[in-house]
Formats: C-alpha cells, sequence, structure tokens
C-alpha cells in the first residue's frame, strides 16, 4: 500500500494503548461478586454483556454505560434481591475503568514520530467524550495529531463527515485500528483504505467477519508501519 | 456590539432549546421517592448536588453522570438500606433525562436563517457526546451550522482551541448562550465578544457572579438578535 501525500488515522483504544483489559478485569471482579446469584462467572459477564448492549442505542460507549450496566445487571441477576452495598460495589468496580494506568503498546512513539515527518496524522477514537480526553491526556501523544475526532460511532456517514472536516478525499485517507467492525469494514465502504492491527482482546459488542481486499493490509504490530 | 464578518456561536441546552426543566422535574421526582429516608424534599435535592459535583471532575457532564448519582445518592440517603427496586426507579428516572421531548425556544429558527445569510454559525455545545448528538439531531438544526463542536468543557482552552479550529482570531468570535459561567466569562477572558441572554432555570454547578464589559451584551429572548 502507498501512503505518499496520504492523512494517516489512528484509533486509541487497543490500537495506540491497552483499554479492554480493564474492562475484562472489571467484568471478572463484577462476576466473582455476582456468584452467590450465578451458576458461575461466565454466565454473569454474559447477562452483563446482554444489558450493556441493550443500553448502547440510549447512552452510547464508555465508562458510565458500563458502571450504569454493572448496577443493572446486579440487580436483575439477584431478582432485586441484592442490597446496596453489592450494588456499591459493582459501580465502583466500574469506575476504575475511567482513569485507568495507561499503557502504551512498544514502538508507538517511534511509530507516530516517524509517519508525522511526511504525513499528517489524526487521531480518530470512538467513546466517551470525557473518557477518551482524559486517556487522550494522560498518553502524552496529543502532540503528533494535527487533528483529533472523538466519535460517538464509527460508521460509514462518521467517517464521511471526518473526512469533509479534514477536507480531504476518501482516496487520501488510510486508517489503522484494531476493530474490524469499526475501524476497517465503513472505511474501505466509503474508498478509502486501512491497516489493520487486531488485538489480542475484542470487546465482544466489535466482534465481526473478517474479509481480505485490495486496500486493506494486515499487521501484526504497529511497529511495522515503518 | 458589532456583528460584521464575525463567526457567531451558539450554546444548545437552554440557549436553543429548554433542557434543565427535563432534569428540574427528574430531581424533584427523585426526592418525592426518597421521602421515606430525607427530612423533606430539598434536602434530597441537595444532596443529589452534591454527589453530582463530586463526580463530575472524574465523569463529565450529561445524562449518565446523572443516572449514576441518582442511583449513589438514593444509597447513600437511605444509608444503604434502599432496596433494588427504589434504586432502579431512580436510575429509570435519570434515563428519561437522555431523550427528552425537544422543545425549541421561540423564534430559533427564524433567528439562524437570518443571521446565517451573512455569518458563519457554529453550535459550541458543552456536555455528553451521545447526549447532545441525539439532541442536535432531534432539534433538525444541525443544517445551519457550519460547525458543531461539543466540548467537554467551556474554558479559556477549550474556546482556544474551537478557534484554532475554525482558524479565526478572538475578534472574529461572538459567543451567545445562557450560562454566564460557561458561555460568557472564558469568552470574554481570551478577548472575544458575547451574547448573554440569561435562561429562566439554571442548572446548580453553572451559578455565577454577573458583571458589564465592554464585549457583552445581554438580550432577553434570541429574538432580538435580529
Amino acid at each position: 500500500m502507498d501512503f505518499k501525500g496520504k492523512v494517516i488515522a489512528f484509533d486509541a483504544d487497543d490500537t495506540l494503548w491497552q483499554n479492554e483489559i480493564n474492562y475484562r478485569k472489571a467484568e471478572r471482579e463484577f462476576a466473582r461478586a455476582m456468584l452467590p446469584f450465578c451458576k458461575n462467572e461466565e454466565d454473569a459477564v454474559a447477562y452483563l454483556m446482554k444489558v450493556e448492549g441493550r443500553n448502547i442505542p440510549l447512552l452510547g460507549y464508555g465508562s458510565k454505560t458500563f458502571i450504569i450496566a454493572l448496577a443493572e445487571s446486579a440487580m436483575e441477576l439477584s431478582d432485586y434481591k441484592a442490597d446496596c452495598h453489592l450494588i456499591k460495589k459493582v459501580m465502583d468496580i466500574g469506575k476504575k475503568t475511567v482513569s485507568p494506568e495507561m499503557e502504551l503498546y512498544p514502538h508507538v512513539e517511534q511509530v507516530l514520530q516517524h509517519l508525522g515527518r511526511d504525513h499528517a496524522l489524526v487521531l480518530a477514537t470512538k467513546g466517551d467524550l470525557r473518557d477518551q480526553q482524559t486517556k487522550i491526556e494522560k498518553s502524552n501523544l496529543a502532540r503528533y495529531f494535527s487533528h483529533i475526532e472523538i466519535m460517538s460511532e464509527k460508521h460509514e456517514e462518521n467517517y464521511r463527515e471526518l473526512l469533509r472536516k479534514l477536507g480531504i478525499a476518501p482516496s487520501q485517507f488510510v486508517m489503522v485500528g484494531n476493530s474490524f467492525k469499526s475501524d476497517i469494514i465503513p472505511v474501505l465502504n466509503i474508498g478509502a483504505s486501512a491497516v489493520y492491527i487486531p488485538s489480542e482482546i475484542i470487546w465482544e459488542h466489535e466482534k465481526t467477519e473478517e474479509f481480505e481486499a485490495p486496500n486493506l493490509i494486515k499487521l501484526k504490530s504497529i511497529k511495522e508501519l515503518i
């Protein structure tokens, strides 16, 4: 793939830094707290996923939607018998995902510095406004990007709107990300290019079928972008 | 004030449409539900405000922060004795603020249409990304704005960043809004102009002392902008 003259956009969570791992830890902690009311931990997590998915259309993504889902799941899984201490406990588990320790993937700064010499770099991340801004600030990476876009969804129309803001055509745009559903498919569908770097953990709600395409390359790690 | 050649930015909640009224209704409903545990409704609302304020630095603004504050307040006000049904009830009260009936203020469309002939219009609103996008869509007003900015805060640095994005100087910017704290003070402090249109209801966390200034005008209703 030829990057010449192209704007390169990066997803953030699980592309530049670890994120899902914090949610996986929180889900496990929730499941253990709910064991008095569940057959096993897997059932508890599966129910939580269902409640979260049910709320996304109304509440959107991010840690606050997660906290609300934890409280609702605890109430529903206990058949409304949980006491306040348990509900507070699961909500506090969720709060820990708001401002977690920030762990950048290896070589991220080196890659951004290198590509930034010849390309305008964009950060295009989906999620909650406050969550994402907190993480971007903690990452200390904002200085590498000429534009930062926090998106409530990553559908085709959201990418079209981003290109309109950047004043470029699809042929001038490359998206780099770990979610085939959010970072790759809609980008290819509008005629732009994509670099897929799968992460070890993928969120239940981001799972989708993968395929190959002419404007798509798949890498093992972000380091290979250099 | 001379608007000639200026970009005019509008706050959204309680400047273009009613918003606080929905939160006031929800707070009253919460207070009534909490009466078994409180001296009176005022105490319940005051406690809720305290919890919300405590969470804003971590969670930001908007309906999800409100829902979480409702649950936490119910638990704390009941000394952790509330049952799940009460907690679910207050969370559901909060959910009604996510996508309320949209009531535009009188003459809003007429004003935007009129000013849009000679000016670039911007929507600059503070709050939760999903909440604000839902309301903007419902309002059917997006077509009047050349740029829409959803901000996690309205501090001086946030307005400076907005002007950088718009590629204009402070002298070319007028902000129209109902919050003296968020729409007026920081805008005047960076050397831009402001139009203050107080709303009937102002949120506890937006209250501040008001003053007069050369670059500031105060109007009774948005209609006077024409």
